[in-house]
């Protein structure tokens, strides 16, 4: 779309100019102003499990996608401050950020110290982590401590900590409210939970967001292509900007994850097409 | 989307059966209905030019498209009639349709008999061609006899015979309804001209499309993700509908040709988000 805009200037200015090229009609109309979304589309690193960094990298180049979760697999916990400096250095030359990391289990309080070092070493300001339910007060202290907010990851049926959103909620919502919610939308609706509704209802605790969809809102639904599951994404859209949600919305492709490109490119250019036209 | 339709469907009647099975709110809620558009998302077969048919179908099937215009390297003019079912045959096996053949250059009224000739033997109502103009009474005598169809294809700036769709309309406005535009809504841009003016403007005469977005409205402008261009794709699908549209939109990817498939991934994905969320 920028550059149909850039090009709507340029024939202002020929115009302006005196020049008798024409400018065609629906290049001089105003395009309708679309605001900004205050969130953005990033990668879940655990979509390229079986790829590098590089190979990742690619991936995201080729579809368009600026912001990435990052995966211990891509960048190990134990990297020293020049690996980390030269992780950067390599999302940088392919116009990525790192926003977070994780998702890292974390099953003591030695574990979540590891989690809140590690990302302080990374320079996030945000953690996907899966502790203890018995250890949440202490996350809960870090969080306060390190200014670094701690997202949680629901994981559907079967998942005997974080099963959905309002496990999550019941047991944060007395806790600091740096601690929060990595809401996975497929997991919440295998579930059989209203991903739709549970957006708008934990809201003020959502930080992160897994953005997919799934083939059934049951056990036994799985990842496909954004626009091809059982979440109605374009109401999902609309309910991002209604409640104004300024965090990322990260892709997690989990189909076909030995050959995920044609899948995550189709579900990019379904989000961006929502986005856009709605 | 009709997972989800199915899923209301299935809630419902397990509330009717009086089972205590809960049904989130929102799978309740009746999704807003959409009517089903008359258009069709389809494949230029030109798309493939570096793939055989087995490897098309395959990228057709992954990116859950249906419609293909046949071009002749998959099915070339002297095909037996044998060859012309087994050909149709796949294309069934995997859900696909072929909806016209071209495009096809027909340089006398001899390779015009010919391109009618062929798409009568493979049994489709439209050819998209490029005659002569010399031609073009003798191509709506064609049209006339056969009850097939004739979409002149526009090839942008640089083009002799047929740049933008003014020209082929002026060429054929007074000749057989049955003579139109194969409008390359692309090629139409890189001339300079108004794509969804036009499409508005030429919309009786418009029997097929090739959906395509370019990166500058000039010349020098090349194919790209359809959601990345200088055409606002929004704005034409809501044309399309005002118009009433009931043609192909058959994407014709020129980018990458080599190594389309992200690339088609993205464009369908990004068509179906526009199409549902507007």
């Amino acid at each position: 779309m920028n550059n149909r805009r850039e090009f709507v200037k340029k024939g202002v200015v020929g115009l302006m100019a005196g020049s008798l090229v024409s400018v065609p009609e629906s290049f001089a109309r105003p395009l309708k102003e679309k605001k900004e979304d205050l969130f953005k589309l990033a990668m879940a690193g655990y979509s390229f499990v079986h790829f590098n960094l590089d190979q990742s990298l690619v991936m995201m180049k080729k579809t368009d996608v600026h912001y990435l979760c990052i995966k211990d697999f891509h960048l190990p916990y134990a990297s020293t401050a020049e690996q980390i400096t030269a992780f950067h250095e390599k999302l940088k030359e392919s116009g990525v950020t790192g926003y977070a990391v994780g998702p890292i289990y974390a099953k003591s309080p030695k574990e979540i110290d590891n989690s809140f070092d590690y990302a302080k070493r990374v320079g996030v300001k945000l953690i996907v982590g899966i502790p203890s339910h018995e250890d949440l007060p202490y996350v809960a202290q870090k969080v306060k401590e390190t200014g670094i907010r701690y997202a949680i990851h629901i994981h559907g049926p079967g998942d005997k900590l974080y099963p959905n959103a309002v496990t999550v909620y019941n047991l944060i919502k007395d806790l600091d409210p740096g601690l929060g919610i990595c809401f996975d939308m497929g997991h919440d609706t295998r579930y059989g939970n209203d991903a739709i509704a549970d957006l708008e209802k934990y809201q003020k605790r959502i930080f992160d967001i897994h953005l997919k969809n799934v083939t059934a809102a049951t056990k036994e639904g799985t990842t496909c292509e954004l626009g091809r599951g059982v979440i109605d994404i374009p109401l999902f859209v609309k309910t991002l900007r209604k409640i104004k949600y300024s965090g990322m919305c990260s892709l997690e492709y989990e189909k076909d994850m030995k050959d995920p490109l044609a899948g995550i490119a189709e579900s990019v250019g379904y989000y961006k097409g929502v986005c856009q036209a709605s």
